[in-house]
């Protein structure tokens, strides 16, 4: 069983960072081989560009698409991606680690989805959804808030948690296959003190434990 | 009446840019002072980082709320992002033209919204929605998809186009005060020949031109 962690934060001493050492750590002791993305520790650069590649279809015009294809078929794709590629086919379980930012994934993280999910390697030619390349595979969105709970419920002030995922659960996550997990959200650890915190980390440690066996929840369509 | 047009698209000769060059003329030929943001020319670095200041207000642990309230109060961003604060500030009417790449916004666009929507400066203390620093001024989403309109319907196989949009347009542009304007979409500008591109950008020319006087949407709660 492959698991695969991508995960981005500025600040190694974070919470959302501590998730992430949980996370590994418990997905090895239920048996997990575990491969990490550390975007930031990585340095990652999310904008998408002709670096994205070995070579050039058409150097008059960047349709970023159109090069996605051609090094699909040539084998093109820069060492890095063709590395994050590799762990996304590898992994029969990913986890995005992230703090939630303007109701959706932090810039870092969104371009690692721009540039791996690649057009001809990872979707297109009618494999999409549920005949994605990564159907039979699970991910599972663990986030962190700066809001309450209260914040998130549908009378909240920012509305409903799930409406607010669906595009990263459905538009990215669904789209090329992925079955998704029910999201798993501690929120505003900011303002919790070091018990409530241990806590957390003991609660997704043991989700995860037992993440083999827990199934899909249906995201579905708007 | 100041307008300003935040665009990324890796390609000067793509019709994302055609679109951003039709809007600056258009404002302009209606009366607009026009300020852009090329994010593509400008080389813009879309993670949040300690690059994003001036100075320091805790060296040992980067939380970067924290560095935005500082900086808020000492005039301790950097000079791009102060910059980049200044033109929102000005602007009366803010348009983003971007390609829609995973229901969400490319990269480039949402560090940019990461970086430049701080702490302190432009939301917080109780400073959101409704009392958003933004408040008065509106917004558009100006976008293209790579699918057709119908895969954007409310039964359609990606689904309803304003649930996708919600959390950029309640999300960001609420959040900080916006009104919302009723999003500009040109759905599969790649499969149209050039008559229809031109229409398309005739089209927005004239709703541009007018635009002054247009009424916001409620885009509201989920």
């Amino acid at each position: 069983m492959n698991a695969l962690i991508v995960y981005w934060h500025p600040e190694p001493k974070s919470f959302n960072h501590a998730l992430f050492e949980t996370a590994q750590t418990a997905l090895a002791a239920a048996g997990w081989s575990v491969e990490t993305s550390d975007l930031n520790a990585m340095g990652f650069d999310p904008v998408s560009s002709r670096a994205n590649f070995l070579g050039v279809k058409d150097p008059d015009f960047l349709k970023l698409q159109l090069e996605e294809m051609h090094a699909s078929e040539t084998g093109g794709f820069s060492p890095l991606l063709e590395q994050e590629m590799q762990k996304l086919e590898r992994c029969e379980l990913m986890i995005w680690q992230f703090p939630l930012w303007w109701f959706g994934l932090p810039a870092a993280l969104k371009g690692w989805v721009d540039r791996v999910f690649a057009m001809g390697r990872v979707y297109g030619g009618g494999r999409i959804y549920e005949t994605g390349t990564c159907r039979g595979k699970r991910a599972l969105l663990s986030l962190t808030t700066g809001g309450p709970a209260e914040a998130y419920a549908a009378d909240g002030f920012n509305g409903d948690i799930d409406a607010i995922l669906r595009p990263i659960q459905r538009g990215m996550l669904e789209f090329i296959g992925f079955d998704v997990l029910a999201p798993h959200i501690v929120y505003a650890p900011a303002r919790m003190g070091d018990a409530p915190r241990c806590e957390a980390l003991a609660n997704f440690a043991r989700r995860l434990s037992a993440i083999a066996n827990e199934p899909p929840v249906t995201v579905g369509r708007y």
